[in-house]
């Protein structure tokens, strides 16, 4: 190595490991932290009422006179979502490329929090200086504009960071990723790739964004005679650009529909990162103005929200569309794991209403396959693999890739959360863990709720609850009133009256035999009441209720 | 026509229609009824705490003099799994298959109902007369064996009913599907075809149940030094036996693990419809004695269904299996929409373990593809046509291909259960509707959850329980205890005490307000409670819990 080379890297992934979303990564040099993304996830399935899933920072805030920056790669929530939660607790400026900083800012200031977090727009090409770090934004392309890689400048050697990322030779916007500075930057040496995993499952290229709008042309040159109804990503605003293209080609007008697809496309048009053609865009107010074979509709709900514009068409509750016979639906997304029965719900009911429902080959993924992700090896030929960005499957899956194009096994590391992986030329190791994990959002509350409450929440979900109450006179014991039993999600109370009159009685006559003995406390009573209860219930419905009892003293 | 054809016939699905699963159809000419299976589905996302769905049978129950029979395409449980719950209603000789029977006698032994039940094993080609109609089986092809289509006889006309099927030119165990018998038919006059549209949504052809066969060669041939693991559906025989053929090929004993898969193979067995090479299979504690690369293991679980032995096994809570580093994992099956996030779960876990997942091309569907059907529409050229067997979308797809092979889109009909369509060679049309719909069955109750229980359970799973209780004097309506709050599934109650005391002062204050008026009674103090406290309850959570006041009198 030409260079000299000092000291150590510590790559601290703080989340996005476990499951694709909440994205955060540390990197820490001497007394200098940087901080790459701030994204939130969605609740897993377990997470009964949780709304949302924002990283656990407390390494961030333990150092907080560390850290220097925040560098957001792009605007996709599971990169920026968590700023407004994390920024209460730690601040520090945020840089990031335009489009990006105008959805940061959006963000903010829904949390009035503008005024309190500095933000620097940084330009592709352009290096700024955070302690001990210097970071180069790098283009790239993906799903949403202006999405970067960051080159990580160390005195220990250079990061290569791709965000997340693809391929696109023919964008619909804007350039192609800067492969040559890739290479650049590989050519003087790279010590890690942290590379995007998403896709790394399957094999080939991603295809162009391009290839979508083919698409589109075709379906609009089949479909001259009947209104069609786009759905896909908010912020999918190349996609919204293609829609705008064909419907200006085959002379529709084009609506915009969904809160969130109206907040893109006005902040996209206001920094001009899409070009719409006069007199093409129309208010929803105008669209009876139009017959049904010039129009056009842009929505959100592509993923089955039940909330977004295409679940309110499509269940007939939307305030101003209905859907009519011979309507084409383009459905231009794949449903994410996870949301595939909520997709199908919702083409069931607009094919049910006579709707044409196309939802096949309108979509492509913003990121990387096998070969691209080959090919950024190939640039850069790091020293150390660290595959990021997807569950265990897709880490597993680069690592393989890594190992094709030549990297030591023994080089390549698939991290977890809280892991601190220590790096320099010499030997990188994980050296030691901080606190991590998931913080769940609820409603208004930040992490009350927790495993005791998931849990309650699952038991009573499955089985509903079964209340046992009962009066105590309090020195002498008497039983004063009750038991009564009261359920909530067990059974149909009103056919199933001698049950619950059974049930009634063996606990009564449970809690007569506890108090007569001479030790009867309340907690020996209420163990009576959930066993006996609980034996009865299993043996006459098979179900396990919760069982509280509940014992008032007079 | 050649033929006189008198009266009409009512074809009257009770299920299958508004989803995969549930399949039962009744067929009725004057005082004859015969019912085509009778399955159960598995329940759907909002059924919180369901195990399975089952058919109302009310209409079958209420004419159940004119029901001459049960005719049963094949041994899946949308098929099948019904019959021990509806058989307690009703009661009719049931006529399938031989491998059809074997599995229905399977269940009716577990449920103690062997006695109860008329079984008549039917062959390919042989006819029965129940009443009126006189029913034909035809040999298909389908993922399990013995599957087959019905064509049913009845004084106006024939209905063909392909029950789920595929076209397998070179299927693993077996003939091909009887094609000639369909044109056979088709050439003397199809009055309806009732066709499976499961895969109607997707272009070309299903491939061969062989090709399988194939991929497992290769993959067996490429990791001839690992254990191998694949999971597959119990029920599909055929692919077992294709892991066997691989497995004694490559010189590797097999060992079944997972309760329905033994059930399944050792039926199979004793009805010869697999073939296991001498010495090949061997008993789950003899897999001690080989080297991993001799052993194949062959698992239920590929939907990870969590309580199935692929799950135990990546959860490192099976008895007698541990993941090894380089075992390789055959995910032999496709989730079906709604599993994917639990297949996933599966596949990060095994992947963790060093374990190498192969989950893609390793299996075919058993349902026919778009020109399959056409085939089958070319062959029995029938004058009306009923897609069955899907959600709306399938339905609605296979009435495209119906109109795309010369059917008049007047004379397609997509039903709904219920729905009476009463057709001759004159005319076909919706007539009526009759009582129909899906019961749910929760442990030993069935249809004793309803959409109360289960919208209380929705609730409690969001946000909990908060439970109010005081206890009032009877005739003075004194306070003597409480207000106590306890929650459940609503907050961490150790870290919110602070919010629970304020809760419980603004429900006192508001019960005190309340007890002061002259005509207080226990549901104005009820819904007073409910009031002040749910909106407290939201100021400072956002969130809406259960609210639950219980009064007790003394």
């Amino acid at each position: 190595m030409k260079k000299e080379y000092r000291g150590s890297l510590k790559i601290i992934p703080l989340g996005g490991l476990e499951a694709i979303g909440m994205n955060i990564t540390a990197f820490e040099y001497e007394d200098s932290i940087i901080v790459v993304d701030c994204g939130l996830s969605f609740p897993e399935d377990d997470m009964l009422g949780i709304d949302l899933v924002i990283p656990d920072v407390t390494y961030l805030k333990e150092n907080a006179d560390k850290v220097k920056g925040f560098v957001i790669t792009h605007g996709h929530e599971d990169h920026i979502g968590a700023i407004p939660y994390v920024f209460k607790e730690i601040n520090a400026p945020i840089y990031a490329t335009r489009l990006t900083i105008g959805l940061i800012e959006h963000k903010l200031e829904e949390n009035g929090m503008l005024q309190n977090v500095k933000r620097k727009t940084v330009s592709f090409g352009q290096i700024i200086n955070l302690g001990a770090f210097r970071i180069e934004f790098i283009k790239t392309n993906h799903s949403i504009q202006d999405a970067a890689a960051l080159a990580i400048y160390s005195p220990a050697g250079t990061v290569v960071h791709t965000g997340d990322f693809k391929i696109d030779y023919t964008p619909v916007y804007g350039d192609m990723i800067d492969l040559q500075r890739f290479a650049e930057i590989g050519k003087k040496g790279v010590l890690a790739l942290l590379c995007d995993s998403t896709n790394a499952v399957h094999s080939g290229y991603t295809m162009s964004e391009k290839t979508v709008g083919i698409t589109f042309d075709k379906i609009f040159a089949e479909h001259r005679n009947s209104r069609i109804i786009v759905s896909t990503f908010a912020s999918n605003v190349d996609r919204v650009q293609q829609v705008i293209n064909s419907a200006y080609k085959y002379g529709r007008k084009v609506i915009v529909e969904g809160r969130s697809m109206v907040n893109f496309i006005t902040t996209a048009q206001k920094l001009e990162y899409v070009h719409v053609p006069e007199n093409t865009l129309i208010d929803i107010d105008e669209m009876k103005n139009y017959p049904d074979e010039q129009i056009v509709l842009v929505t959100t709900g592509s993923q089955g929200e039940s909330m977004a514009a295409l679940s309110r068409i499509a269940g007939d509750v939307h305030k101003k569309i209905r859907i009519k016979q011979n309507d084409t639906i383009i459905l231009s997304s794949n449903p994410i794991p996870g949301n595939e029965k909520a997709v199908y719900r919702i083409i069931n009911e607009l094919s049910a209403k006579g709707a044409n429902v196309i939802f096949q080959d309108t979509h492509v993924s913003g990121h990387a396959r096998e070969e691209e992700i080959k090919l950024i090896y190939a640039l850069t030929k790091p020293k150390y693999a660290v595959p990021v960005h997807g569950e265990y499957h897709h880490l597993a899956a680069q690592q393989k890739i890594a190992e094709k194009m030549g990297i030591d096994p023994k080089d390549i590391f698939i991290l977890h959360s809280g892991d601190v992986l220590e790096m320099n030329y010499q030997s990188a190791k994980v050296t030691g863990k901080v606190q991590a994990g998931r913080v769940m959002v609820d409603g208004l509350g930040v992490g009350d709720v927790g495993n005791i409450v998931l849990r309650d929440r699952q038991m009573l979900s499955e089985n509903g609850i079964v209340i046992v109450t009962l009066t105590l006179e309090g020195s002498t014991k008497q039983l004063l009133s009750g038991p009564e039993i009261i359920t909530r999600g067990f059974v149909y109370v009103k056919e199933a009256e001698d049950l619950l009159e059974s049930a009634r009685e063996v606990v009564e006559d449970a809690v007569y035999k506890c108090l007569s003995y001479k030790n009867a406390d309340w907690n020996k009573i209420k163990s009576v009441i959930r066993d006996s209860l609980g034996a009865y219930v299993w043996k006459h419905t098979q179900r396990r209720p919760m069982i509280l009892p509940i014992i008032m003293e007079v």
